[in-house]
């Protein structure tokens, strides 16, 4: 807790011109482009690794970086994507999984939920990837079986995502994008899922294919009379 | 998207040994002292504004920083806050509610609300503060109104944290203390609520008589033998 | 209720030598290799259309043919699918829509739901194809309207019954197929869902090409060691 | 799926003159007069047996012809009956059990459930009978207690059935009536539970006093003008 | 609370020897032989009006005397029932409803629900009330009007506890009796329904014909050996 | 029941004129001064240990005496506490659990929980009281441990309290006061819980000096005019 205080207390004493006039700018509104949906650990520090500015990204973070879908019983993830999409109309939305993630490793291993009953039920919206990994990979376990756990949890939850309406009316015009990725600690990586090859691919090719898991847009945005809205 | 990935490169290009070090270190485990609860908002940078390093917050974020009450339907909350306690024994929870707040304005304004009914059901969970301020502040609009309501949020989001069962054992012998803060965005200032005289003072007050919301501990630590736990 | 009585009484002393025959196999097991998903209107038969055999459908019927997603809150649909896919091994799963269907007439005009709260309610999980239609046709009423809803109904319903953990499993493999049709009762005509176009083509299209509604597989089957299973 | 598709096929090319016109008139609404509520099981054909026409029935089949009470939470179930009772009118509604039903077997063998976490809590509300059976038959196993628990079962549906606001107030006055039967698939033979006896009896017992379910009504119907009810 | 508290302090100083023994003798168990539901109404004491002693009712009182049904979110109520038939091998259980109840006025007038939100949901589980004296005495207003709905909210409650499997349970052999009440406040009357006529009779006729709400039991009880249990 | 009967006519012949005239007066309103919350337990008598008349007290009774937290599933007891707040003006609340509770007996020893999945679903709402004292005094069984519990479920209890809007919103000015009150059944005494001390102390202390629950209000009352609302 010092060590936050102090933090804080250098960081207002080091603030450039440029930041105070950044956060002058800010104090009435926010227009961020990317709604950046992630896991709480603290090891995931979103803003430091794409240098990004405070203004541009819209932060959600849970366990398991986890969207359940559009239910009768609203979760707060749920709120958060239709105020980002309707209110602070989102270009993109992202799902980061990453490497070690303790989530990941209490679906590899029930045991380890054993007196967190709230967190075990939580975990009921990552079985997908629980049931889709021990259907079709049920011999692997170990680094693999959690590198399956945690890509197959990034797809389930894309598949969630895509259950929201006002996710759905919008990719169904091209206007609103959706994208699944995984964080390696350790190797400082990124690899975002394809769905067109049905697997995890490097998001930094070199070859600017950057991996997208939008499905085909099935209306073209509204008639473009003569405007450029 | 395009600044995200570019930023992201530049970030891996230039990694100093010290980072990549660390990185390293922590690919297999996080060990972080205090749970930070904030809002999605995109202006609310918690590891840049306390400069805290990967692996020291382990942060929540939703849309106005809220905590669900412990009840039978489990909220991601909940579920993160109990991993927090039981699994890495967290020392500090901080609820940080901030200025400007889009979920403090639709309290205040609740045809903002209008079309997005996730959002409104969600925020049945700061029905607290709404009923707070209307009943002891009806009179007041406008900045004021908001900062009360801002404030009233916070108070009753510890209340809410106060009902889970891992938080209030924890809090009976004094391992865990909670914190409720608000971020000024224009100021860079912090305020933090002070239950005995009732209302929020500065953080950085300069005589290190902190503010703290935990209620008084009624049990001892289990008794002190001859070791150092 | 005269009529229903009458009607199997006259069944009884029709059947046929083999109608006994089959109903005494049936008698202690059904292996149905459909499951068919579709709305309790009185005139939609879907044994009658296809010609189905007794033993041959396991049919699911609501109000709109509606799948919710999974969440924590489980369905009768939901538990149904997944006592379809992991008791009786379901190969195909078709979701199946019609014309001039209630349910679908009260999205587009919500005063007929004055006085049926459980119905409005019902219909949330129908919010998708409200949404989608309102975002991209907005201009367009009537017969129309009613198409465009009918159709996205059955896309979201599709999106939704992705979710379930059983689905999802069993469609990485290849094993499941999911399918998405609309009956139209004046025309006897159906059309299906074909997601590589993003709209519904006819299902008898003489072509032998059957629009299908599944997404890639991403894991190949079990080794196909030398069994034919 | 190719044998649906041939089906629809033949069934296209040999509609009769007269089915093409049911049709045509049909095209534009439905005024079916029972709603039957069965086993989505697919050995049950209720058209079929019945020799109903389409627009006759409006048919709710689900795991274990089961029927939520009227809760919080609103049940597909709950939702078709109040459309059937408050929009079509309908004056019958049916629950129909029958023999050798996989849930019926699920409540008898709970072990049957392992894997199938939907199916079991969704079976939930067949609890009533198992409490029943177990309570005032407990030693009876087999073919005898799996026909107690499907008696049972429609018994206790009943009753969840009476619990529907919209179902009441048509019963207090006699407008709806209520019928709980039991298809046996072996013998092609159709039982009713008569509360008046406490037991299922012939639903065609050639006297034609067949058995209903429905409670004494309450109130008169609408007062008949010049008197004074 | 001053009231109360020398309340207390008068009743500790004048309890009778008899008092302390009872007392005494409760102090490690209770047989109460009937569940009490009633209103949470101040007018209304059970214990007073009945003369019962210390450990002859187990009494369940909330707003309305409601029972919500049996369903996958369990109330308070149906846990008390549950405990109340289980544990405590409760005989009887008595729905008392009240004259000039604050519960069936606000069914009556729903505008005095507003800015009380949880009492208008809670209401939902006395809907059946509201739906049957529509439909069926529509132009009935004022004091007869909530007499209807007093009556019919304790049919409908009725109902609802009929739903409950262990109350099912015990009332389909004859060991469980269940009783719908409503008390006058100002006669000091109470009434109780007779489902045979379909109406509420004096509890007090003077020929000791009690009226009886439970179905007919369905099953004899165990057979009666030689015990006398 | 025939005492029940016996009970009331006794009742209804010695009543006083004074008790008639008392309930004439009470047949059209209440106006009780404190919101009674205790157990079912038919050996608590609220308004007999305190000598309160009819109109006094409003008794909320369920197993365990419990309040479960303000959220999006409303209970009995929160629309309850909305009611007598909101509607009744309520000046205070007490929650008052007991010696020899079987709700409390039943968290020390869920293995009494066998066969009444309602009731332990219930409990969940005592979970703090379970997690507070395994914690904190995990060596500690029988008698002493039971006290534990019961004094730790009425401060989690009262916890919950806390988060009801309407109960937030008249404790912050003062308006509304909330206690927390054990009664001993074998020796006749309260102890009222004091925060300032951390533990239950006597009600009659004989100084006057009554433990309140109350926090600490933020808001004076609105400021007191020339009038005495
Ligand atoms: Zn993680
Ligand atoms: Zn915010
Ligand atoms: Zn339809
Ligand atoms: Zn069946
Ligand atoms: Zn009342
Ligand atoms: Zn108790």
């Amino acid at each position: 807790m010092e060590r936050l205080i102090e933090g804080f207390d250098h960081f207002r004493r080091h603030m450039t011109a440029e930041q105070r006039d950044l956060f002058a700018r800010l104090a009435s509104g926010q227009t961020p482009h990317t709604m950046f949906i992630t896991c709480a650990d603290s090891r995931v520090m979103p803003e430091m690794i794409f240098g990004a500015q405070p203004g541009e990204l819209f932060v959600y973070r849970n366990v398991g970086n986890i969207v359940p879908p559009y239910a009768q019983h609203v979760s707060g993830v749920v709120a958060a994507i239709e105020y980002a999409v309707t209110a602070l109309k989102m270009k993109h939305i992202v799902i980061c999984g990453h490497s070690d993630c303790g989530a990941m490793k209490a679906l590899q291993n029930p045991a380890a939920l054993k007196g967190k009953p709230s967190v075990e039920q939580w975990l009921k919206h990552a079985d997908v990837a629980r049931y889709v990994v021990a259907e079709n990979r049920p011999t692997i376990q170990g680094e693999e079986g959690l590198r399956y756990l945690t890509e197959e949890n990034v797809v389930g939850q894309l598949e969630h995502l895509r259950t929201l309406p006002a996710v759905a009316a919008a990719m169904a015009n091209g206007s609103l994008r959706i994208h699944g990725w995984i964080y390696d600690i350790a190797k400082t990586e990124i690899t975002a899922f394809d769905p067109a090859e049905g697997r995890f691919r490097p998001l930094l090719s070199g070859d600017g294919n950057v991996p997208d898991a939008t499905p085909h847009a099935r209306f073209s945005t509204p008639a473009p009379v003569a405007s450029a809205a």
